[in-house]
């Protein structure tokens, strides 16, 4: 194999990318000037350096001064104690601060229990969700876990799977667990809403 | 124009349908045998006579032996008369009732009011909804008027339209005005959620 | 089964229409005026008076004073007898003559063979078609056959079909077959080209 | 900015990608392995060392031991050199070759003329094509040029301006300009294709 072969090969485990569009990425490459290949490499091996894990919500963040390896978010005083959010990936993360209207804390699964799943602990973040609600319910503070999962197959079976999984300790310590709200999404016309959906809107109506 | 050409124009008007379409309707129909064609010419005009538009609700409904006016929903004594569900189309009916969650009236308004419209009474059955609010309200039953509408530029206008067509009689009379609530639709995967529904989804979450 | 619904399953019958649209289709009817359904159902019925399938050629046309079962274009004496074109459907007819580059004979097929098809001469007019050529190779001019067919798999298994299917007579009255050329359609870029594709445009450079 | 917005930054100048797709491509690296990321970076850097461009014909080609500036192609012997086929990319060489059909040589242009293009010269290897069919001239064994470019605006445009370029030369040399053949590309159907490639392909028929 080449480099233009190798190089495709590697694009292609990129998230959506198909052979053909990974070929054209590394054409792509060839047609830069030398600076863009170089700035790219480079950033790619600064990545890993300069972005840390959080150890409390598992979130990427771009290391600061301090060096802490606990994000400024995990690490604020001004956001609210009771409430706990788990979400599946950063970027449903990044979508829910945009809205400007949760002021909780979060964690970051990592993934999604697929139906039919056999080994779901090593889909997701599962010792260390345990591990960061044990840590909160420590202070006698977490009242809510909001499952802020994606409203397809997989996303119902892993909010089932966490629900399960976290049953016992909801119980023990006194936090109710809820899921974001089922409607009309912005754009949603009746007629072409499941029942599902309909249903939800329905009792959910104000 | 021949026969070929006028029945075109007519299929073109048939919503969703484009000039190809259209006449490929009506090569269709001279390659069926000849009783599809008799068959479909006489249903589109008993069409009329055998379905009748409710006088109360203004759905559509199949004649019955009696030959009333009223549709059998708003004839029934077993549904909840707290409630009247103003929806815009006959399909948006269907589709409520098969959730089977809902067992209060219906009202169909007929469309809905475009953004800009500037004569917004003549897009919806104003006089009509409103008269049969009035007969609603003399028995003092009714409690709540639910806006079922598209969750769309329109279906908000016309929401605010005929929020602000029924403020005075929801005060006189007492009865409140809701809306569908918003949220994930079955499918929508976080990542590519709008804020508003994510905000909405937020604050019903259960 | 009401009146909507019975309509409802003759639309369901109509090219590329489903449930949901041919209930449309009703409510569309129902919601018009009185004027607009007696209209359609009067074309619909005349439809079939007005318009004459040629008995040479087997399109679809209006009929005119004379009341011949024979089309203008069969009747012409302008056009080039030498070369009769097989196409499958009355639309492809259209858009061939929208080209205004062929001035030879047509011949409406009315389907296509497809693949693994078991009966195919009830799929297509086999003896109609061997009537008609019968009938122009009496004179000694016909010279040429075009198989117009589109470029699919269903298409090629027709070309296949008819090639086999007229074999004996290209020999014995020394017609040629022809098929359209294979190349780089309107808009066709080399990147997202078959080789198949690419192969007839580099034989059929120029 | 921090390296997840510079890389994100720099992933959304690949070919089809947008800032949402950018993003998920940084977040993919930051939950990969390390060594994921660092044989990524190594390879882009090799890249460039390790892929020449052809100084003949501008393709890309993994350079070999004998370090020849001048791609396998170019150098072979066995090829027709009577032919040059002029393509706008690599993968569209890729795809000429998938074909087996074509045993010329190739001369990569590096890009389209976008239709109103100010400065043609500029958007594609204007100097280096006159060079290399300058070089191939002397030999006087060069009779023909296939200008394979897309069927769509921007490919016409392009064929028109090299057209017009290389005419002097065509008429000083005696090479002939040809271009790939126009028709139905696979899988086209007549009732959906434009009169241009029926043209085309009622023309080329065969």
């Amino acid at each position: 194999m080449d480099s233009i072969q190798k190089l495709t090969e590697l694009f292609k485990q990129f998230p959506g990318i198909g052979p053909r569009q990974a070929k054209r990425f590394v054409y792509f490459l060839l047609a830069q000037k030398n600076g863009y290949a170089g700035e790219l490499s480079n950033l790619i091996v600064e990545l890993k350096k300069e972005i840390y894990c959080c150890e409390s919500c598992f979130r990427f963040f771009p290391k600061d001064k301090g060096e802490s390896k606990i994000c400024p978010i995990c690490r604020s005083d001004s956001r609210d104690k009771n409430i706990l959010m788990i979400i599946s990936r950063d970027v449903d993360f990044e979508n829910i601060e945009r809205t400007k209207s949760f002021n909780g804390y979060y964690f970051i699964l990592g993934g999604v229990v697929p139906i039919l799943e056999e080994n779901p602990a090593h889909k997701i973040r599962q010792k260390e969700l345990l591990d960061t609600i044990a840590a909160k319910t420590k202070g006698g503070v977490l009242k809510e876990i909001i499952l802020a999962l994606d409203a397809n197959p997989d996303g119902e079976n892993t909010r089932e799977y966490v629900t399960r999984l976290l049953g016992p300790l909801s119980i023990q310590y006194g936090f109710k667990i809820s899921t974001l709200g089922r409607g009309l999404s912005t754009g949603a016309e009746l007629e072409y809403s499941d029942p599902d959906t309909l249903r939800s809107a329905l009792q959910s109506r104000k």
